[in-house]
């Protein structure tokens, strides 16, 4: 099961493929749509359809989330151009047939790290970590491949079931059922 | 030239659409979709994208207008599931081809009652007079149908070149100049 992860956004959006085998996690592929601020609002929201359909075709995912949008006090003009953004990606997702989750930041956050309250850089780290890739994507990417990581575990009913460090014998607090374990155990 | 008026909502998205022959405007059609409220968000945005898709096949506009939303105070929750509606209108119509317009409430309001503070049952009754229909469309509809007024009069560079009551003659007022003569001289 391949899965996309998108954190979008009204300028930059990241997108992020991972494969679910077994009770696996493999990194696909990742990157970021950067859109030409220049484009009226509509063309940029247009582009942002085709830079997506394409990713889509080139990578068939059988699955896919994107990361839920709060508006934040003291900018709701940002939080609706986000949230344009953010309609177009469900839009064009659920219209290629595909199941769409929308996991909160919080949950991707506590998926790779086990804390809703991380920051950027400790998520990088950790799905650099998850996906044992030589380096760390920048944090749209990141981002995105932490909102597959999230999607995955809910998938799967939790953590519990899912392994995300399957190279490294569990601690004893993992066998005893704690579900956050590789950040604490290192 | 054929101008398609959108007036986006998550749950009820009013399109309009009016046709600009020399200095008159002509009703084309008008309608609203309504989304069906137990479906997922992505599902009902994908839903939308296809219905816009459908009418934009059946009636063939050369351009396109979508009404500007806003963040009001207490509902960032609405607001969010409106904008993210709204960016899949702008996303289908500019993939689409079309040059999108996105007037904003007042602009629409302003165009049809001549005060940007009109109230719907106002915008109704004008949309009806406007384009001489036997009674006036659903609030949605009839907002969308003001969209596209609005982007008519935008183009030709404001009502004073463009007589929104062609088949009556023009009052004293309106030949000194001033514009919005319908509502004022009955």
């Amino acid at each position: 099961m391949r899965i996309l992860g998108i954190d979008p956004g009204s300028a930059v959006t990241g997108y992020g493929f991972v494969e679910q085998q077994g009770s696996a996690l493999r990194h696909i592929a990742h990157g970021v749509f950067r859109l030409d601020r220049k484009l009226p609002p509509a063309a940029r929201l247009a582009e942002l359809q085709r830079l997506l359909l394409d990713v889509l075709q080139h990578h068939e995912p059988g699955a896919a989330a994107v990361e839920q949008s709060f508006v934040r006090p003291g900018n709701p003009h940002s939080a609706l151009a986000l949230a344009q953004a953010r309609g177009v990606a469900l839009a064009t997702l659920a219209g290629a047939g595909l199941p769409v989750g929308e996991p909160t930041p919080q949950q991707v956050k506590r998926a790779v790290t086990g804390s809703g309250a991380a920051k950027k850089p400790q998520v990088q780290q950790m799905v650099k970590r998850l996906l044992s890739l030589d380096q760390a994507p920048v944090a749209d990417a990141s981002d995105a491949l932490a909102v597959a990581i999230c999607h995955a575990h809910q998938s799967q009913g939790g953590l519990a079931r899912l392994p995300i460090a399957p190279r490294r014998r569990p601690s004893s607090r993992a066998r005893a059922g704690q579900r956050w374990v590789v950040r604490r155990a290192r």
